[in-house]
């Protein structure tokens, strides 16, 4: 049988080519726009939250400029005015519909911030209405509850907002994306040995570091959310500052890293450690120099730090697909959870 | 057998009493030197991660300002300059050793910030040193690994900041606290029947919302790092988008909120949500209200909700230190930890 989740994860170079071909010539629309941005303020939740995480990495390693996750209960619930001239806010919604994310949107308008909504609902939906300037995904429609290829389309918007803002980056390195998503999709690497790794565990610590800690992060809610692992996304910094005590014999770490650049090392070293103490360390991605160090591997994608996390989250999409079966779940439909989730 | 951990809980009004007395006459520092922020950005890892969330809430909610949380990655890893010229830069560090912290209030200096060390290293510690003004807080010694009256009395310092802030609270509502903590240790509530809750569980979700998701997540890391327990700290919101997918009936809820303010009703709605899906839900404060909803109740503190997260913490702080012994672990001493944590 084959899930709506393992397609729509097959449908992601597809939709990265959609996606690229209309956003990328809209690089000028961003630039015009964000002319007097002295800073980024993302607007999120869930899967788009981790979006945002990565958008934000991106936006101060790459275009220099300060950027930070809004908490929208400021706006709805404590309905407090901040300063926000000079901001530009990007609301990120798969659906553009959910409500908190427009009325922080509309709130940050009103605050004094330009505005982009990053959705793949449409010119339509409430929050590309709201915004000043839209960027559409052209994902398809998502019927597997857990996101995938709306995210990684999430991803490449955030990519083509960073062009926009000058950042110090090669474009063309964008265009790489879709193929190297199909590579992974025909070969991912070992998901087989790191299924059977958390077929029995209660949960899993996910780290990853600077760009690749958006996967960590949503790797981890992919876990959560379809195969109700306890899975802990946090910082390679911030998992020693505490969480390391949980990492033993039953609880293995899922350690990401990108195939290049300055957060690899780190990455590596903690997988040492962790299978140093006697505990199984699985990576994605992180080139031979990670699998070496991990107890089993799956692949990353053949591309720049700045646009790997496009990649470097298929994997996880695969082994989440397949866990969540193993461990006898439906992956479409987890419980507790609707496609468009609704808070105040 | 009285642990570290459990003195220390105790000494935590006298710590509060000293930290105020020495603090509150300073506010006319903090005012001077934070006459042209625009906005706040906090450095900080670990349990000091979690003060800054309260920092962060309290300054957006009450002294109208954008406050946000550093990735220290920018500054230590990536090596990039931003802009940060309005910005006041508050690092924390309980020890002020922590050299990432350190060096990432050196870089936010150079990149234009004015600088706040809250730390309880004293005066002479490197990050004291480092900072344009030092905000000591006088917890004493701290002898258990899992932080307790070192995290209390970074929450009087960020008060004492958010009035040199100009924020709209009631200075005096400080003053009430130490003995709003002492009460809540003579009576935290049915710390047992939790205990109990606990004892068997492989996870638990933490949640809260506004000024209490500090508390959520300062309650899950302790859990993690003294119980070994797959703790999740998640805004209220941030649960409904995925996670809320592992609350069963072997994974409870704690939910914690102020015993007024605006996010009480929904950590009440969300307390009914749980127990009505027959999974467990436990109350930390939140009043009459949600002790009723939740399966089994700790007290919270009469105090206003700007100034509450000091005292919320404390039943969740006894509970971790109970849970851990019943569980057969020494609080003070988890494995695979030191007091001072040193990252790069």
């Amino acid at each position: 049988m084959t899930t709506k989740m393992r397609s729509e994860i097959g449908e992601q170079p597809a939709a990265l080519r959609a996606t690229l071909d209309a956003l990328v010539p809209r690089v000028d629309e961003v630039r015009a726009l964000a002319r007097d941005t002295r800073q980024l303020l993302f607007i999120a939740r869930g899967t788009s939250d981790n979006a945002a995480v990565y958008g934000r990495y991106l936006i101060e390693a790459h275009a220099g400029r300060m950027s930070s996750l809004a908490a929208p209960s400021i706006a709805t619930t404590y309905k407090r005015k901040l300063d926000l001239s000079g901001v530009l806010a990007v609301a990120l919604s798969q659906s553009g519909r959910t409500e908190e994310i427009v009325e922080t949107l509309v709130w940050a308008k009103a605050c004094g911030a330009s505005t982009v909504a990053v959705t793949n609902g449409g010119e339509d939906s409430p929050l590309a209405q709201a915004a000043d300037l839209a960027l559409c995904t052209l994902a398809g429609e998502e019927k597997a509850v857990p996101a995938t290829k709306t995210y990684t389309t999430q991803l490449a918007a955030l990519a083509v907002l960073a062009l926009g803002l000058d950042a110090d980056v090669n474009a063309d390195d964008l265009q790489r994306v879709p193929d190297a998503v199909e590579r992974l999709i025909a070969d991912p690497g070992d998901v087989d040995a790191v299924v059977e790794g958390l077929a029995e565990v209660a949960g899993v610590v996910v780290s990853g570091r600077g760009l690749a800690f958006s996967t960590a992060l949503e790797a981890a809610l992919k876990l959560k959310e379809a195969c109700y692992l306890h899975a802990m996304g946090l910082s390679y910094a911030d998992l020693l500052h505490g969480p390391i005590a949980v990492v033993d014999e039953r609880t293995p770490a899922l350690l990401v890293a990108s195939g290049e650049g300055p957060t690899l090392q780190g990455t590596v070293a903690l997988a040492r450690r962790v299978t140093g103490a006697g505990a199984s360390a699985f990576g994605i991605g992180g080139g031979a120099e990670l699998a070496t160090a991990s107890t089993a591997a799956l692949n990353g994608p053949s591309l720049p730090e700045w646009v790997a996390p496009m990649g470097l989250i298929v994997p996880a999409q695969l082994l989440t697909e397949s866990l969540a079966r193993r461990r006898g779940i439906d992956p479409d439909s987890p419980r507790g959870l609707n496609k468009v989730t609704q808070t105040d």
